[in-house]
């Protein structure tokens, strides 16, 4: 193992930012997965494509911390950071792959709003990796995710009550899509425990 | 901002007290909601605004952190401590909201005493909070808050043999119940989590 | 209370190793259990005595952490370590007790691929736990662990799209099965949460 010297190791903000941008692609995928006559096996297989370029990148951040000597901020929060922006994207994956499991083909239009709170997120969380390096701006990015992780809980409910109260399909059908929705909800909420996390490195750093 | 240059920033106490104190609200506010006749819509209005007030607490602990040169425990562990006093709060504001939504009116009477369980955790956390202050009898908190969250585990699982065995309900209808019901167990999840930041902290003050 | 001055706590490695042996007592209990003819009931006794036992050796690591001046790790890792451990333990007495509340008597038959997965996470978290000493070889641990993990998505995967799609089962009957299915789950994501802080550990000693 070959140790760094350089007194800081500036290659984590652009491994984060790799990491992000994965993300983006996922919440993308996700768009096109609950649109009308969408070849739904074929993205959730790039969805695959996508989780596992994002496991690469989380991979890499770890080996990286491995054999860091000083790192840019406490490598807890390194880890951290790595491992919440990995579990948003495991979610995604989880919900695609449940898509094309169980068949559903058609879902409540509600959802489209659900998708659009998760492409946001991903864009703002994108574009905040980079000022992690001058630690600017990240305040409008925290409070920007937690405006949205509450506009996605509200769209979650409504779906929810949506589903349950209108007798629109079978109990067995309504059960599936619970099950995706609540993996979006949760990426939802993943995406807030990522700016979170952003949160406490920023105030360390104050 | 301004730095506070006293030696140790005391105010976080009396937050955390807050925080604590809106859980009683809101523990109160689900044995109403429970009860035959009432009227759950405005119940459950009451609530969204026990968790409003207990967002602003949460905030207001974040900021103070921010601002704080020496703080009385880690930070680290406030901010902790902080949000976990806040999940309570969300989990019991979905579970008000959930009955609204999915218009339940009537419950497995086993739901009393997992209610029970939350108001009696509730109004521990809150005598907990300003013994932090001198960290003393904080064990036994600790312990009693156990003790609880196993008997709401006892009552959780009553309840779910009940609710799946029985057969009072229509498949969707145990399904919107089950819902509700996990959330009241979550929070008591959380409930263990506070207690067991706070042994965290005085673990580490010992 | 009497603080031991041994330059450093040598016992944890076998309070560790016994919390993980308990693991492996649970998942073969895991086993029998979903055997055909299987006597429930005194099977998910057993768990519980099982799980009790675990709970011992959680608190007797709390305990001696309490009491301990140096700790051969970080004391929040020995922390986060005894958790996780008791987290898996927690999830796979609930699936136990699952079963018999319900009174499940026939599994899909892909269960069996689910429970093998929990029996070798157990038996390579309980070898490794003594090599916490040396730091030696963990790598290897955490690299099965998350190929395990991996194995255990899939099979889980493959689980629900079998339970959901092929009508086997009556509605109610499905929802049970995916309670227990989401149990032995968990108790595979808490495996790698304790490979995951193994791994934090192993970071920081490097």
């Amino acid at each position: 193992m070959r140790l760094r010297l350089t007194p800081r190791e500036d290659s984590f903000y652009d491994m984060f930012a790799d990491s992000a941008n994965n993300l983006v692609t996922g919440a993308r995928l996700l768009v096109e997965l609950i649109s009308d006559g969408a070849d739904r096996p074929a993205i959730a297989e790039k969805m695959r494509a996508c989780e596992h370029a994002c496991d690469e990148s989380t991979h890499a951040i770890m080996r990286r911390l491995n054999e860091t000597f000083i790192t840019p901020f406490d490598r807890e929060d390194i880890y951290r950071l790595a491992s919440t922006l990995d579990d948003v994207m495991d979610e995604m994956e989880e919900a695609a792959d449940l898509v094309v499991l169980y068949k559903i083909d058609e879902f409540p239009k509600e959802i489209v709003h659900m998708v659009e709170v998760l492409e946001r997120a991903a864009e703002l969380t994108a574009e905040a990796m980079p000022r992690l390096r001058s630690m600017k701006e990240l305040n409008e990015y925290w409070i920007e995710i937690n405006r949205l992780e509450n506009q996605g809980d509200q769209v979650y409910r409504k779906l929810l009550a949506h589903l349950f109260n209108n007798g629109d399909h079978d109990t067995l059908m309504v059960m599936k899509m619970k099950q995706v929705i609540d993996r979006l909800e949760e990426a939802a909420d993943a995406f807030e425990s990522v700016a979170n996390t952003v949160e406490t490195i920023a105030v360390k750093e104050s």
